[in-house]
């Protein structure tokens, strides 16, 4: 059962999307290892990646770096994410590693090294696919990236958040705030790459219902039906 | 800020499903411990069950107690539930413990001990709860529990698949066949209840966005208001 090309879930989700491209909410699950607590939260899908492998198809996500849950992935980079698709009645479960793409600097060259492992050329521009990333985020979005840190105490109460912007649009030449909102709004921006190793796959619509399990070995990847 | 009475993130996803009664998938995570791994997967949410104490709404949802994350609730009952509900653009996490109650015998004795720190009176009727919550099931989700071992392989295909029963109706007296399979599928019925301990809500709504933490402790429930 071999697959030399892109993994049959992958196809299906492609399939899924292209009928209802808005259902892209998706859960992600890490874990806090200082407490042996899983966390859980909604993100955004944003498109799949596709290395020189097509077996090795990555999800990309964005997210704030300075969100607890990037702590949560540099001490177990595990992850998994659900996803249903309401409208297919399907729900695939992903199962992998996170790699995060923050800012150049010191906290980028911490997870530079675990990029390596995704199947891109060793060349490949991370900066400036983030940067196209970043601009294809809604005004809205980008506004959210130059609050004080996610999560912490709002200091001042909701009279000082109505003092943050509400949209960012690209700085005009010689507009100094501007570029100064749209730099520390993108300092803050990261991708968010999940690279899947196993995915559990339900299709809730056929009776009898069907599940099939998937992952990846050096191989490619396999399949096996399983009881829904 | 304390507060006796019910919770103010209960209020508000009380009224947010009083509009929008039907987005009750939720997602829930929790720990595979032996590997260090979250799990996530979506479930329905069924209802608030109330205690004595109204600051202490427990979260009801179902499962087969054959599924992995029963396992994985013994091994650690830290869980986080996602609950984004999309009519309002309100995001719920909610952590807590996690209790299951599963039909009567040795593995319902292994659990409830834990279910005593559910705030209900020690004469509280466990199995009529289990018994009422199994029947309000629909056909087609009471005949999946007498399915094999979900998430095991499938023995015979999708061929043997297809001679599962599609529907359990409650069987007629000397029906012995509606009987047995009524028995075993509700012998593998079990109670899945969440006690939150701390939800962070999120408003993505109004702008600027609002996020409030909410935390149980002895004296009720605190909240303090956070940047989103």
């Amino acid at each position: 059962m071999q697959q030399l090309a892109a993994p049959l879930w992958k196809t299906a989700l492609d399939k899924a999307l292209a009928t209802y491209p808005k259902q892209t909410v998706v859960q992600l699950a890490s874990l806090d290892p200082s407490a042996s607590i899983p966390h859980v939260r909604s993100l955004v899908f944003r498109e799949f990646m596709t290395t020189s492998d097509p077996s090795q198809p990555l999800i990309l996500s964005t997210t704030d770096v300075r969100t607890p849950k990037t702590a949560q992935m540099i001490a177990n980079p595990n992850v998994q994410i659900a996803w249903y698709i309401q409208g297919t009645q399907e729900q695939y479960r992903i199962a992998g590693k996170a790699h995060i793409v923050p800012a150049p600097g010191d906290l980028r060259k911490h997870f530079m090294h675990t990029i390596s492992a995704l199947g891109l050329a060793s060349d490949y521009d991370w900066e400036a696919k983030r940067v196209e990333a970043f601009k294809k985020m809604s005004p809205q979005m980008k506004a959210s990236w130059c609050r004080p840190v996610p999560g912490s105490k709002l200091e001042g109460g909701q009279d000082e958040a109505k003092k943050w912007p509400t949209e960012l649009q690209e700085p005009k030449p010689g507009d100094a705030e501007a570029q100064r909102l749209w730099d520390l709004s993108l300092s803050n921006f990261a991708l968010l790459i999940v690279n899947p190793t196993d995915v559990d796959f339900v299709e809730l619509a056929p009776v009898p219902n069907r599940r099939t399990r998937f992952w990846r070995a050096a191989d490619g990847w396999h399949e096996e039906a399983l009881v829904p």
